[in-house]
Order: C-alpha cells, then sequence, then structure tokens
C-alpha cells in the first residue's frame, strides 16, 4: 500500500534570502513529502512588517529557486485561509517568530473542513547573519560609517586648504 | 553507450542572492550535467569588487541551497587555476560582466593539460532588480530618505514647540 502524500505549507516574506529561511524551509520539508511554501504580497508585507526590498514576483521566483521547495505561489491579500483552502496542506509550519496562534489555525482550518496540523520551528542559530533587519543594518551601518569617514575628510581638506 | 558525465564550472562572490544569479546558475546547469560553483573567498571579494555583506562561509550555503548546483565550494585565494585542476570541468561558464578572458582561461588550463571550452552568457533582463549593487542601493536610499523625514519632522518639532 502506496501512503498519502504528506504536503506542507509554510510561508513568510522571504525578502532577502538569509540562511535563516533556507534552514526553516529545509526543516519544513522534512515533516513530510512536498512543500508549498506561499509568499506574501507586497501589500500584506507592509501590514506585517515593512515595505519589502524585492518586489513580490521575484521573492515568489527566489523561493522556488530553493531546493526544499516544491512550489512558491503569491497569497491572497486579504484572508490567509483562502489559500489554505486551496492548497489544503496536512501540516502548516510556522517560524519562531511568527505571530500566529497554533490553535487559532487549526480551529479555522477545522470549520472550513481541513484537518491540520500545526508545527512550530526553533530559531535558526548557526549564523549571526540571520535576518533580513540585520543584513539591511549592517547595509546602512557600512554606509554611515562611509559617510562619516568622508565628512571627517571633507573637515581635513578645509584645513588644509586654509593652512596653505 | 553511456556518455561522459558533462561538469559546469562557475563562479563568483554571490553576495545577496537575487535573480540575476539564479538565471546565471539555471543556464549554466543547462550547459552539462553537474554544476560546481566556485564562490570567492571574502579576501578575494575585497580585491575584485568590495567587502561582502555576507561572509563567505555563508555565501557558499546559499549558493548550495539553490536548485541548479550539485556542489558548491570556496575557491583559494591566490590561484583561481588551483581550483580549476581540482574541479576537473569540461565547461567553464562566464557572467556577462566577469572580467575574464575566454582565451586566456582556456591558454592556462591547456597549459595545465586540461581541455576546457570557456562560454560566456548574456545579461538577464528580466527584472530590474539584477544586481547586489542595485539592491544595496535601494536599502540605501530607504534610509537616507527616512533620515530626512525624520530632519524634516525635527524641525517642524521645534518650529511648533517655539510657537506654544
Amino acid at each position: 500500500m502506496v501512503g498519502k502524500v504528506v504536503r506542507v505549507m509554510a510561508s513568510g516574506v522571504f525578502d532577502i534570502l538569509h540562511l535563516g529561511h533556507v534552514y526553516f524551509l529545509e526543516e519544513a520539508k522534512k515533516l513530510g513529502d512536498e512543500l508549498i511554501v506561499v509568499v506574501a504580497r507586497d501589500s500584506t508585507a507592509r501590514k506585517l512588517k515593512h515595505q519589502p526590498i524585492m518586489p513580490e514576483h521575484v521573492r515568489v521566483k527566489m523561493v522556488e529557486a530553493l531546493k526544499p521547495v516544491d512550489k512558491a505561489i503569491l497569497g491572497h491579500e486579504d484572508d490567509m485561509f483562502k489559500t489554505v483552502e486551496e492548497i489544503k496542506p496536512d501540516i502548516i509550519v510556522l517560524g519562531y517568530d511568527q505571530v500566529f496562534n497554533e490553535k487559532y489555525i487549526e480551529d479555522e482550518c477545522r470549520k472550513r473542513g481541513l484537518k491540520v496540523k500545526v508545527v512550530r520551528l526553533g530559531k535558526f542559530t548557526g549564523s549571526d547573519l540571520n535576518g533580513t533587519r540585520k543584513i539591511i543594518g549592517k547595509i546602512i551601518s557600512a554606509y554611515a560609517f562611509q559617510k562619516e569617514i568622508e565628512s571627517i575628510e571633507r573637515v581635513n581638506d578645509n584645513e588644509n586648504n586654509r593652512d596653505s
């Protein structure tokens, strides 16, 4: 007898890909046979977090380029359960920092006739550079540092010009 | 008769992954059966371009997480042909903006007893956000804009305080 294919669903913004995303999706895939990833629309990302650097059509292609991902699709703007009804997952996986409540999701799925198990994964600790905000912070720090150096150099140049 | 496995080698810094990288590696993979990607060391990246945002041990794992990539390794610091001798590729693929000369690479490989064909790929035009520098530029613009808004708000606050 061949067992039923276990379908796992994960979701997120996936703005600038980093090792935390890869780890999350690898662990998600291990829970079943196929992994469908729902990538947040730009409008949803703005509501949940902030304006993404990469537009939604880029983010969905980047996620689908990752080995553990069987399919990546864009979510609905207004109702996450519309997408759940379309995908009909057996398991919904949540990242350590995703704010959804496990029981709420299971209850809402049951109301729609879907038996879904919600699994929350742990935080990735393998690298100190594991969040999009941290990557953006690092870029901005480097930029601010460079601006500061330039302003010091300008002051020095002006002083040198006065001396000469 | 089973044909020989055609091994393709590609290389680059692969700092913040974007669609240009994915497209480049997908096209590279199509040229053969297996794709080995050589990821530049941090020291090499500094010499060629600039200090990378992501450290080398992260960049190599990110590249290996992409579907077209069979294996990703870090390059040698000093001599690219050491890596070529280790990988023994049939094809070396170059991106549209990689400065190496095709004939120089083929000649240097021949000196080392390796018959290598060098193939240069075209530029990816499917997205306006296809380079790491562009992504960094977008982050910095958003940051500079935010700082400007904050400084305008500070001026307004000061004026309002004076009025009251």
